[in-house]
């Protein structure tokens, strides 16, 4: 089948074997797939996986255990998981010690003709849910994620670090639960964007950071972002991290102790919730979409989704 | 006056001027004080402070507005408060914008003959509390404030990482709170003293992390501390940050993310609870002295503290 394939370099490869099946999985053919700041960082050695990457997907469902699945339209929870450890008796399956992660940890991904993923990570997508909106709802659960982890109530001053694709959904996200949120970006034409959703935003070197966020959200994706964030949280504010990347920075912990703050790590998150907010118009991903690019193209669609300023690139496999 | 500066280097200065008195300040003759983690990195550069340095102090009150204060044995809370500022009318006093801080931050400190302290900040002690033990309040309101920013009920794998003067404090903070804590470090001499105590304590060299931990009490003063808490916490744990150290290291928080951890930063508490622990002998500080030394050998003092192994070095002031 053709697949997008990091193995030490990033490639196209036509002749990338199906993926094998094994007991209780279903086959996927993929329909789009988008790109993700983490799509990238693994380029640049995060995780260091080798396969077919990928984890943001729509598909249609080819062959299940689950009858009721075949032929309809899904989307995927990313954590294969043994529910059978500590962690997944907890009920915290999607930190499952044995998981693998779609296209990132272990198990080939959506950059491809066809995918597998067990039958209870599937969720069948509702007709109002199209396909361009559909391969938002892992990112928009992850943005939902933060929701779950803080409680917002009577928090004023709220601000999502960075305008890219996650810090834009994470920022509606915020705003539909009432949450007064602010974005803070380098791109003109994302600020724009929250111009448009009434989120109210700054451009970066206007900022002086002054200790005064009850909550900031670093989506910046960059080792500055934290350093930033602690210098705009109040004491006793919490920052939230959604950012992951392959490199370390030099950091001093010292203010997080002065200041008391508290630092929550944030990951995936309630497909649920993400597949009815955009079922019921909550949230604008359309707007998100930069281009929109076959799989052959995926060499050229990462490096376009690396560009400063670009947000979603998708990836059609037809 | 006598006093230990730093000023670039540390030293003893036998002339120190006598602190000016202010309106509203409470004049104390200092009996005792002892030597934190926090002197010695004031030291490598911490809070680039100069002055007289010292926080941790039991003295009698010479002159005060607060006549009821006259005579009286009292210990002092750190933070030089406003009173007006947003953080000071929401509560957060410790976290006052325009605070000045004992011996660490633009307010002459307790390594000397005498110091000034708002008369807000002292508290009188019982009797039952006396001078060896007094000396102990400030850090060990430190250790208290742990209690007061996570939840312990049902944890039941909590770690503390650092057998230092701190590190022993909270451990048995923790353990009179119902909590089956265990204290990593370094020393025989220190895991020996929880064994006096019936906690449970592992050397460092035996440790294998396995993201398994509850809660992790960063008690070590390196930026190393961290770093090995975050492979002991397991995920959705919580890691607690006691450490303040004059240098960056070098730190990929995405472990923080991709385990959604909680990190709370932890400085100074309730000096209330501290001196009722101590006046009910729960807590064991006695043992943790070192050596005692006179305010003339507070260059000794220091240089002592800073060996591994030393727990608390006391200062009698003559």
């Amino acid at each position: 089948m053709r697949a997008i394939v990091y193995q030490q370099s990033l490639s196209y490869n036509p002749r990338q074997p199906e993926p094998p099946p094994e007991e209780g999985d279903t086959l996927i053919r993929v329909r789009q797939a988008g790109i993700c700041a983490t799509d990238l960082e693994i380029v640049r050695g995060y995780m260091t996986f080798a396969g077919v990457l990928g984890h943001e997907f729509v598909g249609e469902v080819l062959d299940s255990p689950d009858r009721s699945l075949l032929g309809r339209r899904v989307v995927g929870e990313i954590n294969i998981v043994c529910g059978r450890c500590d962690l997944c008796v907890a009920g915290l399956c999607s930190h499952c010690r044995n998981r693998s992660v779609l296209g990132i940890l272990g198990h080939n991904g959506a950059f491809a003709e066809l995918l597998r993923l067990p039958a209870a990570n599937l969720h069948v997508l509702p007709d109002s849910v199209d396909d361009d909106r559909a391969v938002f709802v892992e990112p928009l659960a992850a943005a939902f994620q933060v929701l779950k982890q803080i409680k917002l109530d009577g928090r004023k001053w709220v601000t999502v670090l960075g305008d890219g694709r996650l810090g834009l959904l994470v920022a509606q996200v915020l705003q539909t639960a009432g949450c007064p949120v602010r974005v803070i970006g380098r791109h003109a034409s994302k600020l724009a964007l929250c111009d448009k959703w009434s989120i109210r935003s700054r451009p970066l070197n206007e900022i002086v950071p002054r200790h005064d966020q009850d909550v900031v959200v670093d989506c910046t994706g960059s080792p500055q972002g934290l350093e930033l964030a602690m210098r705009m949280v109040r004491p006793r504010g919490t920052i939230v991290l959604k950012s992951t990347f392959a490199s370390a920075a030099p950091l001093n912990p010292a203010p997080l102790v002065v200041d008391e703050v508290t630092l929550v790590g944030s990951r995936c998150g309630p497909f649920r919730e993400a597949i009815r907010a955009l079922a019921e118009n909550q949230i604008d991903v359309v707007s998100l979409i930069h281009r929109r690019m076959r799989l052959e193209q995926g060499v050229e669609a990462m490096a376009l989704a690396d560009r400063p300023g670009v947000l979603k690139v998708i990836l059609s496999v037809e």
